[in-house]
Formats: C-alpha cells, structure tokens, sequence
C-alpha cells in the first residue's frame, strides 16, 4: 500500500510499504480523507519529533470504511463507514480512574505516539473506532474529530440557548465552535484580524469583526447591555489575546481556554476575583462529543464545505504541508486510498 | 457617642460625635466588637481614599445588639444580637438580576462606601443585619464576616467530604478556610512561610508546612497517589503562588482566586488546558455563607478563640492599625461600645 511517512523536519514522502493484518482488537480502516490540522504541522516543522518515531505516517481527522477486523472484534461490517476518536488511555491513572480517561495522564495520541491515517489502510484498536451514518459523505466525515473539539469546548463551557459567546481568533476550530455554539442557540461574534478568515466566517454565517478596528470589548459590552459575555472562548493562542479574554465576562461568566499557550501568560487575577470569573481549560474530546459532531454533521446543519478549501492527492502531501504552512488554506483534505 | 474616624492617611482618632436616630428602613446597632481585617488596613494607608469620605469610622468585621429601628422594619427586637452583611447592591444591574447581587457592578460596601462599625451606635440598611443564636457570644459573632469569605470560597470550590484541598497562605482567611474545608470533611494541606501563622494553624489543629523547605507540589503528589489536588485556594496574593497554584492541581481540579492580585499575573495556561483546570474567582458572601459561618461558631465547632490574638480598647484603635501594618497579630477585636 501507499503510505506517507513523515522523515523528519519538513520532510514527508510517499512510500510503498507492506500493510499489517489487524491484530487481536484492532480494525483495519481504508482511509478515504484524512485532514491536516495545526498539531500536524506542528509535527512537519520538528518541534513534537519527541513523541513521533520517524519514519511514521500522522494524521488523526480522517474518514473511511472497514477493510477488516482483528480478532475479537464485533458489531463492524466490512465497508462501514467510520471515523476513529483517536485516544488511546491507560485506563489505570488517577484521571483514568475518576472518569477523565480523554485527558488520562498518560495518554496515547493515535496518530502522534502512534501511526496514523495517511496510509492507505490503517489499524486501529477498536475502542477507538466510530461507526458513522451511511447518509454522510466521507468528505464531511473527516471533519467530525475537529468538530468534536468544538462540541467539546461548547459543552465544557456550558453554554445554553439565548446566552452570548465570544470567540477569539478565526482558524478552523475558532470556526467551528462559532458554528456549534449558534447550533446550541447562542448569539456569537467572532473577532479575527485576518481578512481572508471572516470572510470565511461571513460564508459560513458567522459574524465576524477585525479586532483591530475598534474596542471588541465595548463591542461586547454594547451589545449585551452593559452584561458582557455569557462565554468567551480562547482560540487565538496569543498572550494579549488571553489576557483580553477575561475583560469580555459578564460576573461569573465563563472563559474556555481552547488555545495552546506553551509559556505562561499574564492573567488579570483581580477581574477573576471581581467578578468571580471561570476559566476553563478544555482538552480533545469524550465519546458523546464525537457523537454530536457526528450527529450535527449528518444532519445537514453545519456548512462545512465553506471550510474544505481543497482536497488534495495522497502523493501531494508534501505540498499540503507547505500550503498550510503559509495559512494560505482553512483545511486541507487528502485523498488517501483510491 | 465615641467614634473612631479615619481622617486620612495613618490618622484615625476617636471622637465625640452625635448618633444619628436611624431612618427608615435602617436598624441602629449597639457595636459591641469589630474586627479589623486587610481592606481596613488598606484603607489606614490612603489607599483607598476615592472610595472613602475622610473623617469617617470604618470596619465591616463586627457584633452587635438592636438598639432601635427606623419606620417600616419589622421583626427585630430591642436587644436582640446581630451581626451585618455589609453588601448594599444596586438590585438593577445585569449582576443583580441574574441574581448576583453579592457582586453587583455597581455595590456600595457597607463600612467603605458608607461609614463602618467603629462606632458606638451604627446604622445599617435592614437587609444588611443576620439576627444571632443568642447562645453565640459576641466575641465569636465578630468573626462571622470573615468565616463567610472562608465559608463562600469553599462552596465556590464545589468542595466535598474526602477531597484533598491545599491552602496557600496562612493568613486569616487561609487559615479560616483550611478550618472550614475540614469541617466540610475534606483533608487540608496549608503552606505558610511564616513560623508565627504555622504556630496558629497548628493550635486550630491545622497541618502547616513551610513550603521553602520542600518542594510543595511533590508533597501533594505523593499524599494524593499521583493524582493532585482536588481544590487549591490561593490566598497568599503574590505572583509566585499563583504560577505554583496550577501545579498542584489534579486533573479537572479547581484553584479558586481568595486573593487580591491587583496587577496581571504570569498563568500556566497549558497546564489549565492539559489538564482541563478550572480556576475560580471567589469574592466576599452570599446570604447563605453568613448563615453557613453563624451555624459553625454556634454549634462551637470553630476552635477560633486562637485566631483572635488581642481585644482592644476603641481608644487605642490607631495602635492596633500600627500592629497590624507589622504582622504582629493573627485577628485584633476592638471593643467599640462599652
Ligand atoms: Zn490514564
Ligand atoms: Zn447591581
């Protein structure tokens, strides 16, 4: 089969190699889309070679259809559709053991510690594997695991019909979790600076407005009476980004920090106290939020097309990489097995 | 009547004034102790004059008896012991009509905004008074207000019997909430620098380690099975324990914000999104706090008579603002009426 393999920083190539049988407990996908998200080019540039054993295919958003299943496994058709949720828990950590297996301690990233779906056919413990509605498209299948991550953080921030949410920063999950939160029956805005991402946003029915063009925060404040937001969610990832976050809250409102902050940030601890803010930290996905992305998706009701700006052959992944690099694409599909 | 009065900057003085006769909708309290805490102190330093009108008693911290009342307040006799929760929100803003009233946008505190108990005869709002088991002694009854911070941090907290909580900090609001954490059955951890408050806490029977001679963060480790912290309360205020604070928290544990910070502080926001932390702002009490801290010191489970270092005249009231200022004392009562 065709896999392609990541070599090291800035290096992938599409190889011929032999492809395993599932072994006991593990099913064998045929992997038709696969996408390329932020923690992948985060691999392509280098900086996580800790945790991936080059050379290993990546790739964790993906689509396809059981090709076959190791022993032991039940309940899934050769050619069913599936996605895979694609954690791999110790099931034995003190996260474990108090219900948090998606945040365990010592979590496998299926697709990271592990190989993963730019290979044409790709084995996958079965716990991880989700059996999808033959009515999705795979096209639209690939996209659940982002999706779900926005389920995720509008769950995880408990946002209700009728209420207000912010979201700070436009990239593919601070759009998606615009459209999970409208879905949820909020109002939403969303504030990003660059031009080519509202317009995105303007296509998928989101407002959003330049940050830079005028006060966000007396925005917000204007528009929710002199309230401020219900929910703010942290997508931008950029210190003066976070530290602005707490400043859009209504008293008690709640902050989601989506956004990977790898050195620590200036907070104002003195709003938090004052108007006994929330911050939320938000991670991956459990199982229910893969079944709402799932569900919202079948159900027509999320335009996601908007947001596949290309689909790309597997022998093209290089270039993939490199386009994305230059955040000249809101998501990238490749198109694994023929 | 005697009265101290703040007249500026490190000047209080006690003076003769004339009690005014309580107006409508007001009680007239027989003062008998008030408490001096922090945000006084804060005050003796000039540093809150905006909010302060020189000459004026001060002090929210306190116990009394119903001396009169003014039209229209019905339900309290002559005599009866009192204390006040000095919250006078504006019952019209978005906080107050989503029913956070305790942290209006636009409060008035009672004893800030508006004179304060050093003074023989007060006149409080009669939504302000708690009426008292008449089995409290007064002594203790001083001590309500600050219990209901340490009694409104811990409901923040979500806290329950069996968790593990840390307190960082072991000044009067520390050690009151390490005191109410156990009594709500949660196992307490303090860590205070300071031998003198590590003295006080083990007399109320609390553990209190030096976190300069450990490393804090591994004690928690090891006394939790690897798991961290259910609860952290941040009550020291500097921004070192606020960094540290997060480090000691197990997955999706809470750090509550007790102290004031009063400029943006470094976060590891990573570690909130790694292991999906929440953090907390807890600002003074809502009724049921009040309620909750009365029922504790009546049913004499508090071991508080240590935490109350000295009584004081209220003639001497500038010395004991002076004592204060060196950390020379845990809680000074002062004796306001005779
Ligand atoms: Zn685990
Ligand atoms: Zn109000």
């Amino acid at each position: 089969m065709r896999a392609a393999r990541y070599q090291g920083a800035r290096d992938f190539r599409v190889e011929a190699v032999e492809a395993a049988e599932p072994a006991a407990g593990e099913v064998q996908i045929k992997v038709a889309y696969a996408g390329i998200c932020g923690t992948d080019l985060h691999i392509f540039h280098g900086h996580m070679d800790a945790r991936v054993s080059a050379p290993q295919s990546i790739g964790h958003e993906m689509s396809g259809t059981v090709a076959a299943v190791g022993e032991g496994v039940t309940g899934l058709a050769i050619g069913q559709p599936v996605t895979v949720m694609p954690l791999a828990p110790c099931n034995d950590c003190p996260a474990c053991r108090a219900g948090h297996s998606h945040i365990c301690q010592n979590l496998d990233f299926i697709g990271i510690e592990t190989p993963g779906a730019l290979q044409e056919l790709w084995n996958v413990p079965a716990h991880a594997v989700v059996a999808l509605d033959a009515g999705l498209s795979l096209e639209h299948a690939a996209l659940i695991e982002p999706l779900a991550v926005a389920c995720h953080d509008v769950r995880r921030a408990r946002l209700v019909a009728g209420e207000f949410a912010v979201v700070v920063g436009g990239g593919p999950i601070g759009q998606l979790i615009a459209l999970v939160a409208q879905a949820t029956g909020a109002q939403v805005v969303l504030f990003e600076p660059n031009a080519d991402r509202r317009q995105v946003s303007a296509e998928l029915g989101i407002e959003a407005l330049d940050p830079l063009s005028l006060d966000p925060v007396a925005l917000v404040e204007e528009r929710t009476g002199g309230a401020g937001a219900d929910v703010v969610f942290e997508v931008a990832g950029v210190a003066p980004t976070a530290l602005q976050s707490v400043e859009f809250a209504r008293v008690r409102g709640r902050i989601v920090i989506v956004a990977i902050h790898p050195n620590p940030v200036p907070m104002n601890l003195h709003r938090m106290f004052w108007r006994e803010l929330e911050i939320l930290g938000a991670r991956v996905y459990e199982r229910e939020d893969f079944e709402r992305a799932a569900a919202l998706l079948t159900a027509g009701e999320m335009p996601v097309d908007t947001l596949i700006t290309e689909i790309i052959p597997l022998d093209r992944v290089q270039q993939a990489f490199e386009r994305l690099e230059r955040a000249d694409a809101m998501k990238l599909l490749v198109a694994v097995a023929e």
